[in-house]
């Protein structure tokens, strides 16, 4: 039975890194029969170019009838000056929404081979393995209602609203416990239960679902903390669970930890494990088009797919080893590259994958 | 004309150092004839002990008439179990409120003598010298409605809100931009503005603001990248100023990158300089009693005192340069020790810097 895989290349340098992610995807999918079959279509600034709206109504029910979504990245200064309503994060949000992809996994790995890129001690990230699990559909990344008004003394005003429900959060809580099953059995849920009204009912709820995981060590941190602790010692998280926001701010800050953001890929899961999977970086419009963009991080995303998608477990293995032979052999685009290191592009990195697989 | 220095101890390790700070207050208040009569009082844990809530009537009473406000560290787990509404930290939160303490600055500097003491590589770090200023009254801290509620089909769930009005963006922007004028006139604002509505009305007004400060060169910056750049070079940054709830984040994640957060001071203060003045730290329950925490984070919120609130320029710097004296004997508490250093206690540093004055 054929499986269908939507492509969404979205901007900047997301064109290039996909092309060479779908290279290595085409590649296992001969090799691992996976019968696979490909579709392609815009999100974010790409999708106003073309369709005027950064997600068309017809790639969302594409979308709904993809068993999974390969995105590149979203945004950039052509769009900036658009109205907020209709930016190219818009679509990602929608999509992200509409397809209820509320468990969003972004592991921050340090690779032994990138271990100088790191802006830290070496002693202090040798080895970092932490999963950050963030709340993807929820808070006040949706929250209503939200509104820009002008009140009676003539002064502007803004809110927005940051809800959650006890099945939102049970859910997502669910998501961390079932990682560190998976991993070394430590949960920290990260919230702000000192000052928010949302994260007092997200710590009662964690603790009720931490009943049915009696054997994950749990543990609860401000979100305040978490930021400083992620800095201090980052070793000792194995699981960080938290919401929209909070994990929004610490899994980038997880990731510059490693020094190579251009490595990380994502997973957004929705509650039968259909997901959408993309790199944990940005567009980077300022290197697009130059061909010297780092494509590891969206190739590992498509390994990813297969492991949690597909339950494609060998396939997925196999891309993993590809990219690390690939590092042994010296090579580094730009962003990862070092002293004794061989430079190489975009498209000489894709190629090099292909080769080891 | 005697000015009336209110002196909150508060919990844990708060009255330790309170002390060693108090005596270098009144060393100060003698060499310098500044005139300060202290008095005392209690906020969070150790006034619900004495009081039933954590911040009594008559004690915002006395922190009103006060010329300013000299803040140990408030909260532990001997009062976790209480009720949220009367938790220690309300007593933090409501006399900043009340006080109308919007504008809140906490410099991340890294001291040389304690360059070993950063997670960060000594090259990303040397010479690190950032002040986050931070909105500290508004915001989603505040912000109404919040309730905790169970819907109509059985489920718990829970909100906050987020408003902020153009006034109060814009006396904290000014107090950036003031901050940015002297010092290195460089000035970054922190914002969601890309998801939250709140965050486009902070662009907006920031923007405004700007206008009457053309020599600073002002950038934005969203949230995530913020906590992003902070790890990867930090030195890019010279002020920033964000909202309540992210400062409350990136200044912990930003004075932590210093490796020396016993040595942070900050100050809270009002639309005409008045103001409380706290280490950066917390009340660390578990060193309280123990007589070995780090008193010199308090001793330099007195010289920030003196600075802001009195304009006692000389007062403040001989408190500094007395305490980067110790430094450079050697003298260090436990949390900033290392190899070939002088470990002492509380009561010793105090001393030390009693001393070099
Ligand atoms: C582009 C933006 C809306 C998005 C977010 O805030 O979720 C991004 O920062 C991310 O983390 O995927
Ligand atoms: C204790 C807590 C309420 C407080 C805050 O979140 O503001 C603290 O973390 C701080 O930064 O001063």
């Amino acid at each position: 039975m054929s499986k269908q895989i939507l492509v969404l290349p979205g901007d900047g340098i997301g064109p290039e890194i996909m092309a060479e992610a779908v290279k290595v995807l085409q590649l296992a999918n001969d090799k691992f029969q996976l019968g696979f079959e490909l579709s392609y279509d815009e999100l974010g600034g790409a999708a106003i170019d073309k369709y005027g709206v950064p997600l068309a109504d017809e790639t969302l029910e594409r979308a709904r009838n993809a068993d999974a979504i390969l995105l590149g990245a979203v945004g950039g200064p052509k769009w900036d000056a658009i109205d907020p309503a209709i930016r190219p994060e818009r679509g990602l949000l929608k999509i992200r929404s509409q397809l209820g992809l509320f468990g969003n996994l972004r592991p921050a790995l340090l690779y032994p081979q990138l271990a100088d890129a790191s802006t830290l001690k070496p002693e202090i990230v040798a080895g970092l393995d932490i999963l950050i699990v963030r709340e993807l559909t929820g808070g006040i990344y949706f929250g209503q209602p939200r509104e820009s008004k002008v009140l009676e003394n003539g002064e502007r005003m803004a809110y927005d609203t940051l809800p959650y429900s006890e099945s939102e959060v049970r859910r997502i809580a669910k998501v961390g416990f079932d990682m560190a099953m998976l991993r070394n059995k430590k949960l920290c849920s990260v919230d702000k239960a000192n000052v928010l009204a949302s994260s007092q009912l997200w710590r009662a709820v964690v603790e009720e679902v931490a009943k049915d995981y009696p054997e994950v060590e749990l543990s609860h941190m401000y979100v305040d903390n978490a930021a400083m602790q992620l800095v201090r010692a980052p070793k000792q998280f194995d699981v960080i669970v938290t919401d929209n926001m909070f994990g929004d701010i610490l899994s980038d800050e997880a990731s510059m930890l490693t020094g190579s953001i251009g490595m990380l890929p994502s997973a957004s899961l929705d509650a039968s494990n259909k997901g959408m999977y993309e790199p944990c970086h940005g567009s980077a419009p300022d290197i697009a088009g130059k061909g010297i963009a780092n494509p590891l991080a969206t190739i590992l995303s498509v390994s990813m797919m297969l492991r949690y998608s597909f339950n494609q477990l060998v396939a997925a293995d196999t891309i993993e080893r590809a990219v690390s032979d690939v590092l042994d052999q010296g090579l580094r685009t730009g962003d990862i590259w070092s002293e004794g290191c061989t430079k190489v592009g975009t498209q000489a990195m894709g190629d090099a994958v292909v080769a080891a697989l």
